[in-house]
């Protein structure tokens, strides 16, 4: 049988999504239990990979399984042989030629920026702590210039997929807003594309904040965009700042 | 010159706000930063003690300093020597006469519990999971009966305070909602008094939870705040579901 996994995960003390060697992945310990559950070897496919120290709200997997189980109990089994900071929040059995990442359409990721002059204890692994102030209105003019079928190279790792760069990106937003629990100024980026290329979200995010300290104007954002070249004023955000918050379907 | 701080601190790795030996504590690692800024010994006050694991989004401390500096700057040159999950949030100078714990008017605290079968790695340190279903009705109806003044020896530590046990309880109050987050159902209990006793927030939670379980009622409820006698019906909930929010002042 097929099943679909939602999955939550503090990304801190993982190497990120995909197995590698004898590194801490999601994917490493997913398989771990899964194979122990089965009683042989399975493969675990997700939408696909999160970097080391990235975050998920509701990334997904497909696995398919020859025992008969429940996807109630699955869910269980998988959870109590998981440590705490990861987490399937949802178990569904679902159609056989369901492929976590073949079948995704689209994903929503959100950067978040804790804009104080001190980083609160409850944001410090989610969000970027920046004190300088930032310009929300120039972030939100300049975010709106993503939207769109574009070839995202300057946007992406040098060395990444060699297939197209092309993609289209559906929203980018930046809000702002009090937290009551941190006591301060969070900053989100939310960025939906069908997808993206390695380290876009975090490229675009830097992006963002470089325009938000006004280190850079909309200006040269439009021509990054429209020449695929990338001008170095600015540095990728770091991971710790980026969740995956969903994965879209049809 | 005296200064009031504003505190949050994530409450895992520390054995409770006061000093004690070798053991790592809030108060203990702002009284060393502090002595060393200082030059010489200093005493912090607090708005009074938290457990082990217990959280804070606001306490409140109160220390003398000899040295001239504003209260940026003392922020920032205690943040910079603090790990990152105690953070002053705010530092004001403030009249001579202010003191953190006598000064204080009142507290608001918080219990969370995260209602789902499963917990979410965002809520794991900061909330009970509860997988059981819980009748929120059956717990707001019982919250009002904990507002008023009584003796709370039922809901203190059995050894601790030799003074009068009678409180003022300003709040109790339950709310529901669903949380975008953790992708579940999260739980909290405020409650708010000029004081509280040791084990007192956590026992009320504890009761709550066992009327919104079914398994006790609300005239045992009633009967326990009326005779001061604790019945046993219920434990006291644990500590890291608990977060301090707020310290009263004039």
């Amino acid at each position: 049988m097929n099943f679909k996994l939602t999955l939550q995960y503090d990304g801190t003390d993982f190497h990120g999504w995909q197995m590698q060697g004898e590194e801490r992945t999601v994917q490493g310990e997913l398989t771990r239990v899964l194979a122990r559950l089965e009683g042989r070897a399975v493969v675990v496919h997700g939408s696909g990979r999160t970097d080391a120290g990235v975050h998920a709200e509701g990334q997904v997997a497909s696995v398919r399984l020859e025992r008969e189980i429940t996807p109630e109990k699955l869910r269980a089994a998988i959870n109590g042989n998981l440590t705490r900071d990861v987490r399937v929040i949802k178990a569904e059995a679902i159609e056989d030629d369901f492929h976590a990442r073949y079948s995704a359409r689209g994903k929503t990721y959100v950067y978040r920026i804790f804009n104080e002059q001190f980083v609160s204890p409850f944001w410090q692994r989610y969000a970027l702590a920046e004190t300088r102030p930032l310009d929300l209105a120039l972030m939100q003019e300049a975010a709106r210039l993503f939207v769109g079928e574009h070839d995202w190279t300057a946007f992406s790792a040098a060395q990444s997929e060699t297939e197209s760069r092309v993609r289209r990106v559906t929203e980018v937003e930046v809000t702002s807003r009090w937290d009551e629990r941190g006591q301060g100024s969070l900053i989100e980026i939310r960025a939906s594309a069908e997808g993206f290329l390695r380290y876009m979200v975090r490229s675009i995010a830097g992006c963002l904040l470089a325009v938000g300290r006004g280190e850079i104007d909309r200006d040269a954002v439009e021509r990054e965009i429209r020449t695929g070249e990338r001008s170095h004023l600015y540095a990728t955000a770091p991971a710790h700042g980026l969740t995956l918050l969903r994965v879209q379907y049809d």
